[in-house]
């Protein structure tokens, strides 16, 4: 792979660490240290089957076009495709002036001149919204004269051009190439998550904008937008203004207007990216207080109430009117499938101390258990918001409270001490879902944690099984042999034919069911907003959440962490020259860096 | 303090973390938490001797002037006051159209209109460049209808338009107001330093000087420019120009032309800001050697060279020609007294491996004692740029091999687990020091560090001394009583006058003497370029480094860390205003937020 090789030494350059941290390195370790090209290229994240060839193709920005096959079913009049196919002809190209170019150059016999685009399904999902089943494969054929891109729907078709413009390479004299190239994908996960908060720190509309943007860099496919929480509502509701005008930061320069909302769906959208809002009750609801007068419960300090209040009233009437308007509106508003109810972290201190809470609890009999109450209110929701044909996602502490789930519900796992065993419980009993306990991007630390990212695989956990089952798991996956003899100690007898149970037990069943791992539709990457606003935000997403990228796309096998390094390196500088201020991996540069401060 | 009440409050407003980090908080406490205003309004880093009062006066931007008071040495000549007067103004008043306004506002009676800005010594220094023992002190009284900012040079006068901009404030309707104030105040220390390294990732001149803006807004005034390192040498050396040639990221993209060095000097000092550059050697040196033959040494592997480098070869003559020429031009174009020469982490294997070395060591007598060959390079580079006439700054190990030092070396201590003895030994030896080990700001972990750097205390080490004293020193620093009885156990009986030995023991002096703390005159909050570039440099400084501002300008009684979040909260965001993305504390709003990504 010369021509890999001459692309990655040319687009970047790793050195090594200051010595300090590297005793154990002798000196002439310490050199420079080139990055080495990878056979992919910078192919990020990597396509399920990729051939690459060592021949190689000119590409011109002055002949080059991006059109659609004769035969694609996405006719002219898809603007999703028209606005991707300027946006990655500008990515490839820059801001070419093909008019002055037009005289110095044109097409010759090496050259690839054009990119032919084929929706291949008779319904093109064109003006559709993307949803968890959209069809996303693709298979990209790039030969001379032309190169194909064929897509059942036109996600697939973002996917790969995408995929096309990591293809592409400059020379030192700026001139661009591509090798013959082969590459057919799909996503190994349906659902690829970046979870931003909004509430801790208002964001920009902007700052949205551009993360969205780097997500189709990137192929992830969700934006879980945590709108709202205790420290701010930044939503603009037409029913309920009063949430945002008193409980918004500001209520005019620190909300997000149905106009600002419209344009992150339809941004998204034309990205190929889901938008799920999350509206987090009964916790986690502090700023909801301050423009909705008795939603939140009165908290008591002793006999009388303290002025403060602690999560949602459960138990007045007014509550379950309020939250069935206001869903109302959102599954309105936002037009994807799910709505995220959140349901974390409730704290019971505020309910024990009010005496109607009491007086309710002891009325149904939950006796002292208020995670019945809890249970209570978020039953009594979910039943208001599938009114609105709308499925929903949970946190995990929902499904763990033995709430009446949908069968469509997606639970989202995020406690990362009991991950595992988590995952196994949700999908042991059926449900679908996603991963974020390995992936909270907002614990930072030094070096190149992006790494441990990386290194998760979402579906090594354990099935609802035995403990010597998890053992078995624990000793193979470290790479030791093992013999089995726990279900097979014949002088512990019980009634019965208990001769079925050591016949059924099986010594390789110590992980998962093949049913229980294809309930796991995928993960997020999670950016709470604590320590991040505008300006840090995006460099300290990415590249780190690209490590989740890869994982959530790419086959299971993909795990060599030198070979990620290497894509990785010059993926960063590909965001960088587009625009995206996405920090360094290590000691390198990029052959342009980043233009702002 | 009501008006200063007011103006936090509306400037900035912090709320509570996610809950899953406070499981011990109650609901309640997790409610919204509007940060307090400290009585000292936004003041960062806190002056020496303030006054505020509650009498609030207008500011308008239309009628508003800075001048140069009548009695003021420094006179319309002083570019450096003029460029200053510009750079505040519009930092309080943004980019004001006087016309326009002039029609709709004249000054009223409750106005400030004027700062008056007297220069009192009779050599302003408006020409010169700053140095260690410039005056930096200001007297600043707001009043009507004049605030009067007094300093003997003008290096105080920017510190104190710092100050006063500092206390105008801002109400709902964007009137401007100031309290009546009087300010006196000095730097503790005189050495208050960032560490920028442009060696492992080029840091482009717009990184660099907005990076200076933000230095002046925190009263910072040495810019430690680690400009070279083993990854790369963007310092293009008309002199040697193969070294960038060959040496930097790229020749043309990566480098720091004599104009661009001479933009950040002069930036620098219209700030106030000395610019000390570290060439260090003769480790860090691997991009040295691309372009300068014969100047590092040959690795070997067995008998043969193993085609590696190891530091700076110390026995060949043409290795000090070299040194002799390089640093000639170095004096020349850096104009502050010092130069920073490094001297750190020397690895001695590829010297070891290389028998012209072994041979050398054998002649000198050396034996295999390598720090005696490290010595013997520093101690003729010492002399070598002892000639050109500025004094040095080297790294501790330099010190601690023993080299014979100029009586005004500053040695820079970085090594975190010995700090407080090596800066004992550094200044019981009567050289001056300045700290850096506890203010190494590339490691980040999560949530506010800030804290663990505003904690630090400069002068907190122990004199050279006995066990017993380091011991006091600890429990008396942990506010516990103590008695001494160490040196006075009269059964120990030795040769000769004891009596004088316990005569002599002082139960009180168990910390360096005066004389040794003298000698720290400051500190670097470091910032390595591994993990750093343009693209997340100055958010992941700023306010970080603020908290080293304030530890190295303010009193030593500063340290209530509840005041200094409040006053640091705002400070973030009025940086936040002036264009520096200096990253949040904790969840919370900028009225007027980032407009970058």
């Amino acid at each position: 792979m010369t021509t890999a090789l001459r692309f990655s030494l040319l687009l970047l350059c790793v050195s090594f660490s200051r010595g300090f941290l590297n005793d154990l390195f002798d000196e002439e370790e310490q050199a420079e240290r080139v990055v080495q090209a990878s056979k992919y290229g910078s192919l990020w994240p990597l396509p399920q089957k990729v051939q690459l060839s060592e021949v190689s193709f000119k590409l011109n920005g002055v002949s080059f076009k991006i059109s659609d096959a004769k035969e694609s079913t996405a006719g002219q009049s898809c603007s999703l495709l028209k606005d991707a196919y300027r946006r990655y002809y500008e990515y490839m190209f820059g801001s070419f002036k093909r008019q002055e170019g037009r005289k110095s150059r044109r097409a010759g016999p090496s050259d690839v001149t054009e990119l032919q685009v084929w929706i291949t399904s008779s319904e093109s999902d064109c003006d559709s919204f993307p949803s968890v089943a959209s069809d996303e494969s693709y298979e990209l054929t790039v030969d001379q004269p032309y190169a194909v891109l064929k897509a059942p729907k036109v996600w697939g078709a973002l996917h790969g051009l995408e995929t096309f413009s990591q293809l592409v390479y400059e020379d030192e004299n700026g001139t661009k190439s591509i090798n013959s190239t082969t590459i057919s994908d799909f996503p190994r996960f349906a659902h690829r998550g970046i979870l931003l908060d909004s509430s801790r720190h208002f964001l920009p509309i902007k700052v949205l904008l551009a993360n969205l943007e780097t997500m189709a860099m990137n192929k992830f496919n969700v934006f879980h937008w945590h709108i709202v929480d205790d420290p701010s509502f930044p939503y603009l509701s037409r029913t309920f203004p009063q949430l945002s005008q008193q409980g918004a930061y500001h209520p005019y320069t620190h909300v997000y207007t149905p106009s600002d909302v419209k344009m992150v769906i339809e941004f998204g959208r034309l990205r190929g990216i889901r938008v799920i809002p999350e509206f987090d009750t009964p916790g986690h609801t502090q700023s909801w207080g301050k423009g909705q007068k008795d939603l939140l419960t009165p908290c008591y300090s002793g006999s009388k109430p303290s002025g403060t209040f602690g999560p949602v009233n459960p138990i007045l009437n007014t509550t379950y009117d309020f939250m069935s308007q206001f869903f109302k509106e959102v599954s309105t508003v936002f037009p994807d499938a799910y709505i995220h109810l959140g349901g974390d972290e409730v704290n019971f201190s505020c309910w024990k101390s009010n005496p109607d809470i009491q007086k309710f609890m002891e009325q149904q009999g939950f006796g002292q258990d208020f995670t019945k109450l809890e249970s209570f209110y978020i039953q009594k929701l979910l039943d208001i918001v599938a009114t609105t044909q709308k499925g929903y996602m949970i946190w995990q502490e929902v499904f763990d409270n033995g709430v009446k789930l949908k069968a469509d519900t997606v639970v989202h796992v995020w406690i990362n001490s009991r991950a595992n065993d988590e995952m196994a419980k949700v999908t042991g009993a059926g449900y679908t879902t996603i991963l974020s306990a390995p992936w909270y991007l907002d614990y930072i630390s030094y070096a190149q944690d992006w790494q441990k990212y990386y290194k998760v695989e979402p579906l090594n956990f354990n099935g609802n099984k035995q403990q010597y089952q998890s053992e078995m798991a624990n000793i193979t996956s470290s790479g030791y042999q093992t013999l089995l003899s726990t279900p097979w100690y014949l002088n512990r007898i019980s009634y019965g034919q208990d001769w079925k149970g050591h016949y059924q037990a099986d010594p390789q069943d110590f992980q998962g069911t093949d049913e229980q791992k294809k309930l796991v539709i995928g993960g997020e990457a999670c950016l709470w907003g604590e320590y991040v606003d505008a300006t840090n935000l995006t460099p300290r997403l990415w590249p780190r959440a690209s490590a989740v990228a890869e994982r959530l796309w790419s086959a299971k096998e993909v795990t060599d962490i030198n070979d990620a390094f290497n894509r990785l390196s010059v993926h960063r500088c590909r965001m960088v020259e587009r625009g995206i201020p996405a920090e360094p991996l290590f000691s390198s540069y990029c052959p342009r860096e980043y233009r702002g401060v």
